[in-house]
């Protein structure tokens, strides 16, 4: 799948079939997701990867609109060893790798909905992860459920691209 | 090319030619960041295209390592209507649409280098956004310099897959 394709064709997908992902596909989205770009090259980003069902269970329940968490064939948390200072840089840093991840999924047929942490203290509890480590986002991963009435319809939609681009000046 | 090629081998390039980016390329450019994944599908970004030199030179000394703009045959300010509860978010949003811009940018053979604004009010003064917008990012685009000593050495490099990567739990 070409580059532009993928861009115009990914759109977040919650309903997840019960087929499993395979460890080398697993490996292989979560290696595009440490290739990702970074402010100074610091990679501040660390992923757990959970496959485990009833740890994907209490994940579900550590966000606001993290409930297709439960239905995932693979979850991943993104993490950085949060100093003051670099919150700015590790959070966009955080939204590079995201797509990394979510994008080499995509041409591999396995789709993903991202899902921002808002119980960090849960998730630490669940985890194990150190206290002065801050966890950004949960992603989704699975193949699609063949039965969601919203597959393949682009739910969502853009902005026109002249509300959102300006040439020169605002 | 396809996405797993397009991940592999991006790097932030920072000397380009002088050879200009057609219009076709730099709207296909920005119409991928436009097409970025984001938070409740807010879509926070919006996108300041520059290709006058005069601009370009003046906003390649709003950063601490944004010298590249001087030489980029376009350049891409990403900003969002900054409300304080949505900061998070929106930093988070800007950094998926800027691998967005930047893998899209890669597969038209057009290297790529983010460079994060420090001067604000600078750049607010240079391109007329409202006050309460929030200017995160800079990006040169360009073709890339064939005489760069650095072309094709793959530099920077990133940590081993192991370091990264916790399975189940940390």
């Amino acid at each position: 799948m070409d580059i532009w394709e993928g861009i115009r064709t990914k759109h977040s997908i919650r309903a997840f079939a019960q087929t499993p992902i395979a460890e080398g596909e697993a490996r292989q989205i979560l290696d595009a997701g440490r290739r990702a770009p970074s402010g100074f090259n610091a990679q501040p980003w660390y992923f757990i990867a959970v496959r485990d069902r009833a740890m994907l269970h209490e994940l579900s329940t550590i966000g606001r609109s993290t409930r297709h968490v439960a239905g995932a064939a693979l979850c991943v948390l993104i993490l950085s060893p949060d100093r003051e200072t670099n919150f700015w840089r590790n959070l966009f840093d955080a939204g590079q790798a995201a797509t990394y991840l979510m994008l080499a999924a995509h041409e591999l047929g396995i789709a993903s909905c991202p899902g921002t942490v808002y119980e960090p203290v849960r998730a630490r509890d669940l985890l194990g992860f150190p206290d002065d480590w801050k966890p950004y986002i949960l992603i989704s991963f699975g193949y699609p459920d063949p039965a969601d009435p919203r597959l393949g319809t682009g739910k969502g939609g853009r902005k026109p691209f002249e509300e959102v681009v300006r040439w020169e000046k605002w």
